[in-house]
Formats: C-alpha cells, structure tokens, sequence
C-alpha cells in the first residue's frame, strides 16, 4: 500500500461511520452497542481495537462516532433490534434505554439502491424502489450525495462507508469492470454492475474510505482499486472472518506445523438469519462458499486433500449459527484420527465488533494519508484484498507490527 | 542459550538415540516407525523435521539412527507391538517387516532404576529390582555405564537420550535439587530423587543431551540446569504437547486476538493407556494436570476465567484418547456463545514422530555447541523448559526462525 | 399400588399445589409458565399431560391450581425472575405481565426449615433460622399447619406437595426411619432426619400427596411409606429425570436391544445453577451421581461395562446445563465404535412442566384413591419410588397404559 | 401376514443363504464372521437372535449355515477382505485363519445380472456383462436355476436370499410392477425393471425367502408381494436400519413423549464406502435419503419440523461411516435446547450380524409357514415392508413379543 501526505482537517473530530443495510441485524448491533459503549452499560468485549496495543494507536473514541446508513426496507431499528431481543442477541434493557439513540439514527437513514435480486421484495421501501429505473450514474450520484449531506450536516472530520448488507447473486466478471475510465463509461450506458460496487464507487466518490464486510464484489473490482489509489483512499474487504472459518484458518496451520496429513475436512454452517435465507439460493452461495473453502485449501497446500464447505438454512436458530466440522487426519504410521468441533455463536454479535475495529482502522489509515487495499486488515477476512496468507495467527500478527509500528 | 564451540568427532556419522522406557507404547513406534521410513514403507507423516525449511538443516538422516535403551519391565518389543496392532495403531506387515530389527533393539535394551511407585509391579525385570537396595550414586554410575558401553560398542558419534517412561509420583522439591554441589553429595547420602532425574545426570555425565517429554522432573531441576551449562550439552522438556494441550495452545490465542472474554474453559480426557492407568492416580496426575491448565491460563490471562482439566481412565479406548472441550464465551453485547471439540488420536503415534524430532534437534543443537535449554523446541511441550509463550503459533514460529536461520 | 375408594369432596374444583423451594428456579418457572399458559401467552410445549391421551383423564385445568409454597431464603420471585430473563429462559414480556401473579404468590410463601448445611447461609429467611432450634416435631406441626391453612384460605379441593429444593448432603440410613412408629418416637426426641423427609411427613399429615423431584430421600423411606399407605395418600419420586439421564435411559436400550456391546460410558454434566454449587460439594454430589449411573448399569447388565458420571459446576452456565457424553462400544467382528452426543437444555425449563404433569397426575391418583407408590410415573425419574425398569420407553408405555386404562 | 401349514422337510438341518452381491463389504464380513463364529474365535457380538428370548426359539444354527451368492466383479474374498483389514475392521488373525473357507465360498459364487448403472464397469465380471443382451426371463431363469443348483449341491433344507448389493438408480413406477400377470408378461417383453426385483422374482420362484437389506425396490413391488403369497413364503426389507436412522428412530419418540417440539433435525452423513460413492450420484441418493427421513418426520408428526438428510461421499472413511445430527428443540416457555451427536462405526460390521438375524428369522418364519411381509422385522429396516410405526422400541418390542410367542 503506497502513503500519500496526511490531510487532517482542523476543527471536527468526529468520524461518520455510514452502514450500508442499517436496519440489518449487523447495523442494529453496531447501533445499539456504541448506544451501550457510550452509556458505559456494554463492556468492548470483542472490540480487538481496544485492547493494547491498539489503543496506543489513538483510535477514533465511541463517543465521536456518529452513524448514519443506507437501507431499502421500511421499518425501524426497534423493530429489528426487537427480534434481537427475542433471540437472545440484545437484552431489552439496552434497548429501552437506548432508544432515543436509536431514533436518531433512523431519521439519518437514507433509501438505497436496489440489488437485481432486491426487486419485487415485499418490504421494499418505495424510494429504493423507485430508483429501479435510474441509471448507474444517477444512482452513484446519488448516493455520494447522501453521503456529503451526512458529512456536512454532522460536520464530520471523515465518513467511512461499510457495506454490510445481503449477500448479492453471483456475477461473472465483465470487462467493464477491469479499468477505471470503462466503468465510468458504463456508469453513464446502462452496464451492469453489482450493487455494491455502486456502492464503493459512490464512497471513494465521496472521499469516504470503504470497508466491505459482505462477499459481495464492493472495491474488489480492479477499476475501483484504481479509482481508490488516484482518490488516495484507503479501503478492506472481503467478506468478514467471523466464525467457522476464523475456526478453520486458526486450525488448520496447526496441521501442518505438525505435518499431519488433512485426508478430509468437511464443514457444515446452518445459518437461520436472513443471511441463511439469501444462501439458501445456490447462486448466492457460491462467493460464501468459494471464501470459506479457499482458505483452508491454501493453508494446507495438498492437492489430494477431500474439502467441502455446505451452507443449510435452518429458520428456527434465527441469528445463532452453529458450525459442525470434522476433520479425518493421518499421522505417523499411517494412524487416521479425527478432530471435530461445533461452533455456535451469534452472527451479528461476531460481526458487529468488527465493523467498529474496521471503521476505527479506516479511519486512522486515512489520517495517515494510506492508500489502497489495507493489507494489515487480512485478519478480518474470508478473502483479504490485499491477499497474502490466509493463517489466522500470521495475519494477526501482521496487524500487532502495524500496531506496534503506530502506537505511540 | 549460551553458545559453545562445536566438537564433531571425526570418523562415525551415527546417532544413538537411547530411550528411557524402551518397551512402552511411545517407543515401540518409534522403533517400528523408524524401521518402516528406513524400508520407504512409510511415509514421514507427522515428522515436521522431514519438511521445508527443517529439511535444509541437514539433520541425520533415519538410516544413521542408532536405537538402544532402558527398561524395567520384561517382555519384548514383538509383545507391545502386538498391542499395538490389536489396537488399529500399527500395521501386522510393518510389525512383520521389522521383525529382525525389533530383535536387534531388544538385545540392546539394559535393565532400568525404579521410581518409588514402581517397586513390587508384577512384570518387573529382576535385574531393575535388584538395583532397587544401591545408592543413588550407584544408580547414576551404572546408567552412565551403559550409555557409554552403547556408544563404543556401536561407534556413534554421539548419543540422545529421549526420556519417554511412565508418569512419576508428584514429589515436593527437595533443597539439594537446587545446586550441583548439594545434589552430588545426596548422590552419595542416600536423599530423594525423582528418578527421571537420576536418568537426566547419568545422560549428561556421559555426554549426551537429555529430552524429556513426559512431565517428570527430569533435567528441570536447578541442579541438573546447572550441570548441563557446565558440560556444555542442550537439553528440553518437559511433557509434550500432542492432543489436547496442543489444540488448546492452538483455539485460545484466537479468542484473545479477538478480545472474546472465555468464560469457562472445561477439558475432559480420556486416556485408556499405561499412561491413563497411572493418571487415575491422583498423585501422579497432579503434575500433568498442571501442565495442560497452565498454558491455557497463561494465554487467556483473565483471573476470571473458569478452567478445568480432567483425566479420566477408560481402559477400552486403550491407547487411543480422546478429548472433550467445552469452551464457553461471551462476545460483543454480552452474547454468550460456544466452542467445543472432540479430538481423538493415538498417544503413541501423536508422541513417537515427536520424539524423532526432538531427538535430531538435540543432535543438531549439540553439533553446533548449543548449551542448555533449547529454548526453539518450546512448542513441541506443555511446559517448556526456557518458559516463554505458550502460544502453539508464536512456539512454532520461533522454530521456524532458528531453522531459517541454522538452514543452508 | 393398592386402591382405596375415592373421596371427592364436593364444592371447589381448585388444586393448590404447594411448592418446597418456592424461590427456586423451577418454582419461578412453574408461577410465570402458569401465568403465561392461563393467559394464552404460551403453548402447553414440554407438558405431557396436555397431549392425548392425557387429556383424556379430565387432569385438573391450569386455571384451577393455586400455588403456595415454603421457602428458606430472603427475596422475591421477580428476583428470581430477573435472573431467569437475564439468561434467556423467561422473557421480559412474560415476567412483566404476570407480575400481579407472582405478588400474590409470594404473599403466600411461609418460611420453611432448614437443612444441616443450610445452617449459616447468607441469604437466610430469619424466621426460618429461628426454627433451629424446634425439636422435630415442632417442625412438622408448623409445616402441616401451613398446608391446612392453604387450604383452608383458599377452598382448595387439595393440596399436592411438590419438593423442588436444594440438594442435601447424603446422610447414611437411621434405624428410626425404618418404621412408622419409630420414626414418630425420633420426631419426639431430637433423632436425625433429612428435611425433605419432614416435608414428607408434614404433607402426609396433612393428606397431601407428596412429589419428591430431587433426590433427597423424601417419602422415600420405609416410615413415610408406610405413612402414606396408612393415610391412604399416593406419592412419587425420586430424582427428575429431565436432561442426561434421560438421553441415557432412552439410548441404553438401543445398544442391548442391537446386542451392542457398551465398553465405555462416560457422562459428563456440567451445571451453572444453585444446584451445580450445591453438587459442587462431593457430599451432596454423591446420591445425584449415584441415581445417574445406577439406570445405566441396570439397563446394560452388564458387569464389565466401564461407566462414569461427572458433575462438574460451571457457574457461567448458569441454568444451562450442558452435558457430553461419549459411548464406546462393540459390534460383530471386535469392531470398536463410537457415539457421542452433547445436550444443552435449560435446567428449569426442563423441570417445570414435569413438576405441572407430576401435581396434576398425583391429583387425578388421589381422587381415584389410589395409594403408595406412583408406579405408572417411573418415566419421571431417576430414581422410582416403585423400582422397575429405567429403559424410558417401557417406563412411557407403561404410563400410556395407565392413561389409556382411566381415560374417558 | 398370514399363516400356512409348515412344510419341514427332513433329512438336512443346513440352510443355505444365499447373497446378492457376494464380495461387498456386508458378504465378507457375514462370510468371515460365520467362519469366526463357527470357530469359536468371535463373540456373536451385534447378533441379537443370539441372546434371550431368540434363543428359545432353536434358529438355525451358525454350523448349519452355508453361504453362496451372486456377485457382478470379478476378484475374490480375500481382496475385500485386505481392504477391511487395512481399515481395522477386519483382523488379520481372522482373515488368514478363515482363509480356506472363504475360498471355498468363492468357489460357489456365481455371475450375477447388471443393473443398468452397472453396465461399463471396469471390473465386471465378463459372464455378468455378457447376460446384458438377454431378455429379463432369460436373466430370472438363470438365476433361479443358480438358486436351486445350490440347495441341491449342498442338500439343503432351505434357501433364504440376502440382497446386499448396492444401492441403483432410482426409477419411477412402471404399470407392469403392480400386479403378477402384467409382471410376468413383461419379463418376456423387455419391459424394465430393477435388477433387485428381478432378483427378488427369481428367489420366490425358487421357493426362497428374499431379505433386502437395501433401498432398492427388490420384493417391495405389488407384483412381487403378490408372488410371495402366492408361493407361501415369507419376505421382509428395506433397507437395513444401522446407524444414524437407528438414533434417530430411538430419539425421536423421547422429543414426543416429553412434548418438546422439534424445530430443526438436520442429519450429516459421511461415508466412505462403494455405498457412499454411488451415493454421491444424486439419483441413487434419492431413495436412500427418503428412508432416512420419512421415519423421523413420521414420528415428530409436526409439519412445521424442520428436517433435512444430507449424504456425502468422504472417501478417506472407507467403511467407518460418520454422522453428525443437530437437533433444535423448543421446550416449556419457548426456551431453545439442543442435542447433538455424533456417531462413527463400521458400515458393514453393522449391517452384517443383522443380516444373519434377518436370515435366520425367514428361516425360522418359513419354517413355521408363515406368508408374506414380515411385519416383526420391522425394527431392523428403514422402510418396513409391512408399514407400522418407525419408533425402534415399539417395533423392538414387536418382535420381542414375536419371540415370546414362538419362543419354547
């Protein structure tokens, strides 16, 4: 990542941190968790940043977080956050007493723009909806719009932008999407272009760095990358590393260290939120299931190993999703043993955390004046920008040097 | 570690690796094992010492491994193996193969000292018993003895002693452990010796590093560090890390790096070996049970954190273990989530590969004057010599520095 | 059982069902599940006896059982109630509703008497402290007379005792608790007796039926047997058999009914609630251990069958207890075979309906005059009061037969 | 079923039996477990028939049983045996002892007919493949005529056919299954029909008993129940209930019994076996995942149950099939549990002593006369011919009833 001259504006010290699905249960979780930080009733658990030695980093504090979103459903935090209480997630103590907070947020909420697997939903808000017709132009301008109003109106030293709405159907690459001035053009001609690259494209627009927490394209596409270097942004992605593969990239160096033999590693997620629902279509699943599967296939680097990776949705475990892998290894003399394990956790609370370590990252990474793909972030990812090793404990102590490098 | 000058002798290029408890579970496999990589008729699965950046340490090769040993108890190999057949954990053509070279090794085994405990077992070679009214010293000088008788007779360029014998009784430290002076003199007057640490003198009087993989004292005492500086030998230990405590050393720095509060940490396991059997005595399990907590604890570093070893005896699993842990968590918002794994695998054949390793690190070490504890083989013990972290990733990096360092 | 003729007195429809233990967490369960399912707000889920062909005896409806209860310990059950909500078993919105219902429960708690190592606990109800220095006797009268006055108060057609409190420490047999009349001379005369035993007593006196969930020895001695046979009252017990135990009664069968060969059982509880604190103290753990391993053995037959049960307290759990068990077996051939399974259930929401089915069934006994031992309700238990098989679904079928037979 | 006069020849007491698919996993170990029971070197361990009440009712005994079979590859015993013993669920001891009667059955195995996913092979049986042409008469009358070569070769009183082969394509109903006449005028014309049912065909005409352990259509269709009864035999299947469907089934009522409603069962099976491989063509799978459902949803009889069976092909296990369940239950005050388990055996040391029970009791019921589906079988089969419940204890206590009755 190449370093550009900081540009540290006098007066805000206020960070916009902008989420785009900001009724998803991820948004709601941020949202209600900063309310709870802020109050001092939340303990940062599962916030990395806040330990040391990232808090020698001087990260943006809670209390200068202001949110703001995107959303194409109707509805209120309250009403997701509700859900959350139901199963477990969010205690209805926060909720209540963070419900001003809440509001506020709400009334911030601006309509996005439409996915193509979006269109005819039920809950649509009609905003979104009737921003169907307009071109991709008209839609990132849009967006950029909303995002500097955001800045404006809160004066804001920096908004960052992360995505962390549902999974979009898989697309094959098209041309346009390799060089900058080709997505420009396309921008104006009707081409094709997931949402969330719309998105990332409306962010770097914007001056905002983007961090995409989903498996969706977003800033991967290479036209973005350029844009975000000749913008001077700094941005991360892809697809965040919140349970099951966290689990398996932590394992599965273990392996080999000890070189024994992986014959098979098969991994079954049973997801019940409307993450599971989304991936119950098979088109959608093939970029969750590609990122859960390449890791562990890189780690262990042996052609003959058996993997698979199988995404099931099961309604009744709403957000909690459980993970059962087994593993059939090889040790000496030929011995096969086996490591299983079971993994269940609230989807939201795993992810939510590190949206706010990402936003702070960002966020620093741009006062510094860094550019381009944040490759210190990989141990937030599925499928890192920046790529490199996939080793859970090399990529986090990737981000500790960083640390160490900046903390004063 | 301090540095000596190296002192190759000339002329021989073989190892001998001399095992304490020659006739047990662990050694069988490394003999048997170590006939089937001689034949090819193995692979080197589990041996991280046969991979890349090891290999470029020039390390000895498997055909220029010597094996001899002490026992205490009667039998012969063809009897363990068999077991071990029985047991799915080494194969009927293998244990056929080596016939004659099993032979060889039961001819070279000598008669063993008695630990305290083992006094009036049923299977006892006569020979160890009778040994049971001499002096320490005695003890001492007549292990030496044979250590030396093997390197002559043999013609080795020097031996390894790996210490692989059953579990001691838990004895609290004695005031003549502590110095090389007061020691030598209890030598002589009758004081109180683990006998794991009668074996680690006798090896560095006769000149040969000492690694100690069970969780006996053995060359851990103050005195015994002592005399190893002053004959300028390396030596490790103690207690390896092969299931449980490898796995736990593996999962905990991710909820650490993850700022994941454990709440509670439960580890269950059942062993059904020799090793199981002396565990279900609670004086015996004690320091074993201390090592597989400490490192769990020393990573977490919550005092809040609930942990729990359990070593239960369940002899139909015989040498097969199989581990249970239950890892309770709470994430962001106060959401309490679970980890748990079941983990099932030989002990012996998890152990031997390991001790192959050892035993060419302590040949390597010595070869180039290393002196003392050999502070890179932390992450193959649950309670490492040198101390440091218990962090399996941060041990193993450390030994892929020495050998990117040592390599050619 | 032998059958005595009914007495239906005429006039109220009402049950009171008198809990021992009224603060507890399954007495919390019992009050705000009865509230939710009297105000439609819950189903009748885990309630036996709300199914056919239960609902085809005319059981006593949900509207006409009062509740009362003794209690030892300070507080109030919203108390109880938040820690229940806190820990995802009741909801906010069910405790809120029903909170008139629990202020009048708790109007109606009289304090209880005190256990051996109940003496000296911190959160002691003074009036229940002062009972220590009561003779026996005086504890019984005190406690009858509280269970008349119930029912007197509120026109209850009957009183059903239901023992839902602490573990007590396991006290070895008296002689005076082999017959009625010798029992009745100790009351006199300062003897020995378990609480729960006095509470058997007290309800007998008082013609109430008596249900023992625990496995203190309640009505479980020949003494109070013989008490309610005179009175002519049913009773039943011992031990709930909500979680482990019951997987194990229902699995056992499977192995010998397939001529499985079960080498190895190893179960393993861990409990977070006042109950695992209390089995926390290896004394009182000892009659739960023993009525958790004992059906297993029974139901095996099967002398070199390995088994163990752990209880291990795991205070962040809470009311969730978590159980592993791991099965080790053998088929045809030698061929050695595993099962495992974890469960992980909420302690007190498993209870409670057993508690509502076991007051509506020892009713429906007691007004067909029925007397002794419930042997049609062995499926409740760990331990029967009648003996008989533990194999679960003899004991089930055994209990349809009943319903089948009496049902209209 | 109803009931004929016995017809007991005299002279023999041996009863041949007879297996389709002769060299599979299940034939050899049925072949090498004969000769081990016969020899005294095994326990009749997994033989249900072998243990009280069966007992008494005086079953053909194991020295009386003679083995023959059809088989489509080529290749003999001793190689499927290598394979077991390499993968630890046959012993060497045992193959190389049996080793004259495994060549003996060898000799007497004899080509049998393809399914049409069979045809191309690479190790057919040239004999086998060059039956393709004939005519499904052709293909009957060959087989029949094998059949009775064999009781008459071997004087045997009877022949019971056990079909173990593995699982076919799944093809939908065709007109001429459904009744004798139609059946018997398209054997002559070509029609199509499972090989199974051809098989099945062939072994009531040659007044055999016919056993299918498989989801293949063998004796299920109307034509062939048809035949059975009109030949006065007895015939049981399908599809051998071994491992998870057996817990399932065991399970399940416990989830009804208690009134906890069932949310989700989801069921991973791992094989690793040929059953496995043609498993993983998802037009063999279908067949075989409805068995192993339909009992699970009949039982929970709810239909807002979640249920999902996945099958999937891990070549590493070979026959040590693994299956994981996740079970999400709702119990009293909504509150959500779960059970999980995990089981891992040997596929055919599993089916293989059921078979021998199946082959003996249509002995036995053929001896007594009886016609028809063996309605007391049905606790060893997914999908009992004969219907009922899928509860594995009310069908267990089925035919201990069975064995009551009949029992001397």
């Amino acid at each position: 990542m190449a370093h550009a001259t900081p540009s540290n504006p006098q007066g805000s010290k206020r960070l916009g941190l902008w989420l785009v699905g900001a009724r998803g249960s991820i948004s709601t979780c941020v949202a209600y968790g900063l309310a709870g930080l802020r109050a001092g009733a939340l303990e940062p658990t599962g916030i990395a940043t806040e330990r040391d030695p990232f808090r020698r980093l001087g990260l943006r504090a809670f209390e200068d977080i202001v949110l703001g979103g995107h959303e194409i459903s109707l509805g209120d935090l309250s009403r997701s956050a509700g859900d959350l209480v139901r199963h477990g997630v969010l205690t209805q103590d926060l909720v209540t007493s963070a419900s001003s907070e809440a509001a506020a947020l709400d009334a911030r909420i601006r309509p996005g723009v439409l996915d193509v697997a979006d269109v005819g939903r039920a809950d649509l808000d009609p905003r979104s909806a009737s921003l169907g017709g307009a071109s991709p132009r008209e839609k990132t301008d849009r967006l950029t719009e909303d995002l500097r109003a955001f800045r404006e109106e809160h004066d804001l030293e920096r908004v960052v932008v992360a995505y962390v709405a549902s999974v979009e159907p898989w697309m094959d690459e098209r041309p346009h999407w390799n060089e900058l001035a080709a997505f420009e053009r396309a921008l104006e001609s009707e081409g094709e272009f997931p949402a969330s690259s719309l998105y990332a494209y409306a962010a770097f627009q914007a001056g905002a760095p983007f961090v995409n927490f989903t498996p969706n394209r977003g800033s991967s596409l290479p036209a973005l990358r350029e844009l975000a270097r000749a913008r001077r942004l700094p941005h991360c992605g892809n697809d965040g590393k919140t349970g099951e593969t966290l689990l398996k990239t932590t394992l599965a160096p273990m392996f080999t260290a000890r070189a024994l033999r992986v014959l098979s590693w098969q991994g079954y997620n049973l997801l019940g939120n409307k993450d599971g629902e989304s991936l119950s279509d098979p088109v959608r699943a093939q970029s969750k299931r590609r990122n859960k599967d390449a890791p562990l296939r890189s780690i262990l680097d042996d052609e003959t190993a058996h993997t698979r990776v199988e995404i099931d949705y099961v309604p009744s475990l709403h957000d909690w999703k459980t993970a059962w892998d087994f593993v059939h290894f090889e040790g000496f003399l030929g011995a096969r043993m086996s490591l299983q394990f079971t993994w269940a956790g609230s989807d939201s609370a795993l992810a939510a955390p590190l949206v706010l370590d990402l936003a702070r990252l960002a966020d620093f990474a741009a006062a510094r004046g860094e550019v381009g793909e944040m490759e210190h972030t990989a141990c937030y990812f599925k499928a890192p920008l920046a790529g490199g090793t996939h080793d859970f404990h090399r990529q986090f102590a990737r981000l500790l040097d960083y640390a160490e490098q900046h903390g004063s």
